[in-house]
């Protein structure tokens, strides 16, 4: 065994194993570039709030020259990329067009991610100030990035997207797909583990916590299933408690609901419901005799 | 549609959509330089741990020397930049007076911090040695990091505490507040999906393991529950495994008690307890003919 | 107080705290080496995937001598400092030798790597190619790493193997041991929270969703359960939904499974079982009158 040997042997591989290789295929978009890009937007979004060194209104018009045509040059090429490899005809001035076109949202889109901002800092007594929501809150950053990619997503641009809310996926432990509506004054509160569907609904003045998923009832289906309404539709001023589960693609949660954590809802709820665990589903012993625990009232 | 339009709507949106812009305002902490001081921060209270190419007793003091100088400028700095956000009269000399306070206390929280890494060794028996703890449990940047910006958090230090713990969280899924209370050996395994609330106490020798999440009975209050005990408090010598939730500011888990996985806890507990699901709360059925399954017995 | 006495302290501190400093040691591995050298494995794994600029048939054998090279270079050094460290004779031969060996399963290893990502594509609809699985799906790069360090960890190599899953776990939330045994054709949805004990065995054909816990049933026991079977056992063709805690190294998921969300199972099923919480778990109350809710129908 030498390292000449397994050379040889993974050239071979790399020959027999298809699907895994991208040999001689079309440019793929870059995570190293992706990652820029998504950086670049925050600073776009958030100006001065980001910058080694503050910013002030005499700087704000250079400041946003330079930063905005990196983040075009970037995008173009990025979106581009993305449409060779769909195979899209003239991928060149589509991205170009593409590129426009997303800008073109970025004002739209900050007055929505400031309501997301608001509510955070409204939904949470351990924030002290905006500020401190914006560089110390995860859910800025995830859900500021999928609602850009759920913008490309709409512009039919494959891959990107979904690279950038993975992104997001990686820093913040939040699995936002860019496919997913969701409305605004949207609080995800510490959010690891979160999930959200490529086809849920999601309502104005929502709140989940970390753990909650928006998952599909079966991907037994798989590849069949695709373009299906398949995740939940969640309705306005909706709280979902930590570690929850909601399934389904027809399971809709009427309007001001409160579904309590660590419960699996499978079917639709009407509104201003609230779903939690029966309390004799939780049973209190004594560790040393395995007895009844006296003067322990489960009743919520 | 053109860049220089989107200029435009992007500076007129900056003008109009307040809250999410810092223009002439004071210069904030950086996160970049917040994860260098992190990073050194590490280096301070495992000295030979991660370096690249170790250390020998004759260099100790000459990089000790290096370090904490370049932690006591960096430390001052972002505290510095704390102060003045928060309006603080002088920040320039109570953020000097607050960086060797809080670096004066280091010494007394490796203490501490040892007992942490003893009880993952203790408690964990895939460890094979305390330095594969050190190097490969994310419990160790997530406490170590959590215990310092405590320390800042009691000085009152503003936006830089919550700072170093969003970074912990970032790196390791795990979400411990600065102003949590937490006893000598603490072990959180795995960890990821972990949150512990500004208010939580926690007693020594408590074992939590991932997913589980010490929270608030409910923020429908938002900022103006602020300052009140809102988390729970768990007793010493006590085990929470995955995917629990305890909620609520006057819920206590008394000192010895084991909590099961998968709960959602709202009241208290006394010592000594067990809580566990209930075996009839899960249906054991055979898929084909969704009839009940023979031979299965749930009982703990 | 003044940064010499702080400066003294710590260096008292230092000597008198031990277990965690690593001063006059053998080198340890180091994070950032380990974390290029899991880039570098990715690379040869998937060519042409992460690459800036793609990659041509004819540029291919000296893009692979050039990694190649470089990552037998860097195996070798952090082999041999995992071996220097458990005291091992002749670390410098034996590091060399594990090294080809563990390099000659790479061809194999991208065999099943390959199953797992047509595990992936086929059990989402969301996936729009293989491409934007490899690009964008977390459970790629945590479970190629898984492999590969579990091929180390069969060779009896120390600290290594572990430190490369981890930098997996802080990527994507997914903390897989590296002593896992796992079949072909194995697929983690969104991943986040996901845990793998040491001893867990995994057949084929499963799928895992984000949270799902194969853990240990007490480590009460701590260091003395070091090497007994303490994690479950999954049959093939076994789905378990999000935030389920399978426990105990004599629990034995049967083949052909479904364990629903949320459920906490501590026993073994036969084959074909399904698992879920009763309806009656759940409680639908009218968040006005605490009433119930009429036409909530629970049934599965």
């Amino acid at each position: 065994m030498n390292l000449r040997d397994i050379k040889q042997a993974l050239l071979d591989s790399y020959q027999r194993d298809g699907g895994i290789n991208h040999v001689d295929g079309v440019n793929l978009p870059a995570q190293d570039s992706v990652q820029q890009l998504a950086a670049d937007y925050m600073h776009l979004i958030f100006p001065g709030f980001f910058e080694e060194t503050g910013l002030t209104k005499q700087e704000l018009p250079d400041f946003l020259d330079r930063l905005l045509a990196r983040v075009e040059r970037r995008l173009e090429t990025e979106i581009e990329k993305s449409l060779r490899f769909a195979q899209e005809p003239k991928p060149g001035p589509r991205a170009k067009e593409l590129t426009l076109t997303a800008l073109d949202r970025l004002p739209t889109l900050r007055q929505v991610i400031q309501t997301d901002v608001a509510a955070a800092f409204a939904g949470d007594p351990a924030a002290r100030s905006v500020e401190e929501i914006i560089l110390a809150y995860p859910c800025v950053l995830s859900i500021s990035l999928q609602r850009f990619a759920h913008e490309l997503y709409n512009l039919g641009v494959p891959l990107l997207p979904r690279m950038l809310t993975e992104y997001g996926h990686e820093r913040t432990g939040t699995d936002l797909h860019p496919g997913a509506r969701i409305g605004e004054h949207f609080f995800i509160d510490h959010g690891t583990g979160v999930v959200i569907g490529e086809t849920a609904e999601i309502g104005r003045h929502v709140k989940l916590y970390q753990g909650v998923a928006l998952i599909a009832r079966s991907t037994a289906g798989g590849q069949a299933l695709r373009g299906t309404k398949r995740h939940p539709t969640i309705g306005d001023h909706v709280t979902i408690y930590a570690s929850t589960t909601i399934m389904g693609g027809d399971t809709v949660i009427g309007a001001g609901s409160t579904i309590g954590g660590n419960v699996f809802v499978t079917q639709s709820v009407p509104p201003r419901s609230l779903v939690i665990l029966e309390e004799h589903g939780l049973k209190v012993l004594n560790k040393d005799d395995r007895g009844p625990v006296a003067g322990v009232d489960w009743t919520i």
